[in-house]
């Protein structure tokens, strides 16, 4: 007897993977916006959730930035009641966070999953990044040139948020999607060239050809530095530099580079309001005044603080 | 009184800056395709070595790829004796080494870099790698996968090769060239697309603008990430795990995963002989070995060698 078509069955294979640190009865939710990788993702966790005694649903979000999104959104709906995913919700957000519009409208959509999450019950929400966008969120983050952490993209699995899909192409999704006779949503901010990943995305496809095998080997470099990163950060969030008076240099300047830089962005970051700007020159800055101060002024942070030497301490003004 | 054009006065502040860590009298040399970084650079070292009190001289490979190349390797030494790097030398080699033509060049190329410096006594040897050669450098290391040490790009120093230009871009020494009126070599070989990082040199400017800053944030990031990378390094080596009867479990087994892959690496790279053929998938192997064993089979690594679990050891069969 001939299996399911190769596409369906490595989605299939990589959704019933994920599922398998969870207990028969809890409730599995999607985040399935209607593109290819989402519908391939709801799809084959219809398939599997039963397999594994889960109870399994699907919320769609509708942003309500494009004419015929409500439609679309309820067309979504009906496909997972169709096939099973129940309850299949409709989370409507409105988009006027601050940053920029990608920004805005990722947190409005957490944040709507979340609230719809908690409110549900569910113990797991199922994301349909693929390894194409994991390549491209570690090249962005390159791009920021913020050091290995920005190199990190993705988990495969951050509190009940996982992402099965990580180590798959997009071309699998897109041939998942036709072997099970879906027709998945075309999101045309996709393809707007206003949008940094959107560019990106087109290009992918030119820089793979370049260099062959560059996107898996920025998703399983991002695997390595995401353990990597983390480690680093235990190891300096285990240093005891905070005193009441300011950051102790004597207990800084004792560590090696990548544990003084992580040191310094910590405690950089409690003092600013505005920690995301921190750059690396800001801590590069930092450092000077622990490891080759002579007698320079203060270093100014975003935010309007200014860090100073002090005796024995780094001292925001 | 007007300075020098910018290009020329960034090219010239980058190499004043490599050369403080010199004595007087000591011998710099540099290495000079007569391409335009290359160029560049020995124009800024002639104007900058007097200065600092330091003799200065060129040497320039002829790989004897190319017809002329010859005549071109005579033309960039007639160039340097006019502007007073003395000695400067031609070095012929030989590209017959293992790997590909790239790599075998490369070989070949440092080689007769290492032995002239020697002869010559030299204490620092300049090359004109830019920051844009850098991003490439990343990314290809990227494509690769293996990590965020394949993220760190080129040193800036490593022994007497020194990289003064790895924060500079290529923009900036092609007009430095036009600036001191000098005619560089364009190699053909750089856009040939049969060489990865030709291909990938071409692609630069557009993923430049698909994701603007890209270029600079891969440098800055593979400066970060080879002292993180360097500092894993270090203590991974002070793991003491190796003993006559192989690598220890227990010692291994208690170690984060960062440092389990480290030392696998190490000593992986001990017991086969072609450890550069090693990727992240046999170590995650041999890690199974150490902290998922259920009875599996010997790992194969390259070159034939095959690793068990025996008792508390991995051992090499």
């Amino acid at each position: 007897m001939a299996g399911p078509p190769p596409p369906l069955n490595d989605v299939r294979a990589a959704v019933a993977a994920a599922l398998t640190g969870l207990s028969p009865g809890e409730l599995v939710l999607v985040a399935c916006s209607g593109g290819p990788d989402s519908l391939a993702l709801a799809d084959a966790l219809a398939y599997c959730a039963p397999q594994a005694g889960l109870p399994a649903g699907l919320l769609t979000v509708d942003h309500g930035l494009q004419d015929g999104s409500a439609s679309r959104a309820a067309d979504v709906r009906a496909w997972a009641l169709s096939c099973g995913l129940v309850p299949a919700e409709v989370l409507t957000v409105s988009v006027d966070g601050p940053g920029g519009p990608e920004a805005a409208a990722r947190t409005a959509r957490y944040a709507a999953l979340d609230a719809a999450s908690d409110r549900l019950g569910a113990a797991a929400v199922l994301l349909g990044h693929t390894r194409d966008d994991q390549a491209e969120t570690v090249l962005l983050g390159l791009a920021r040139g913020s050091g290995i952490r920005a190199a990190a993209g993705m988990p495969a699995r951050r509190g009940r948020y996982l992402r099965p899909l990580l180590d798959l192409p997009r071309s699998t999704t897109t041939a998942a999607c036709a072997a099970a006779g879906l027709k998945p949503w075309c999101d045309p901010h996709n393809s707007d060239p206003a949008y940094a990943r959107s560019r990106l995305r087109k290009l992918l496809p030119t820089l793979e050809e370049a260099a062959p095998g560059v996107t898996a080997g920025l998703a399983r470099t991002a695997k390595m530095a995401r353990a990597d990163a983390d480690l680093l950060d235990s190891l300096a969030a285990s240093v005891q530099a905070v005193s009441k008076d300011g950051l102790l240099v004597a207990v800084v300047a004792t560590e090696p580079e990548p544990i003084r830089r992580r040191v310094l962005h910590s405690w950089a970051s409690t003092i600013t309001p505005r920690p995301y700007d921190l750059s690396s020159r800001h801590i590069a800055s930092l450092d000077a005044l622990i490891v080759s101060y002579r007698g320079q002024g203060a270093v100014a942070l975003p935010g309007g603080v200014r860090v100073r030497r002090s005796g024995a301490h780094l001292r925001a003004d």
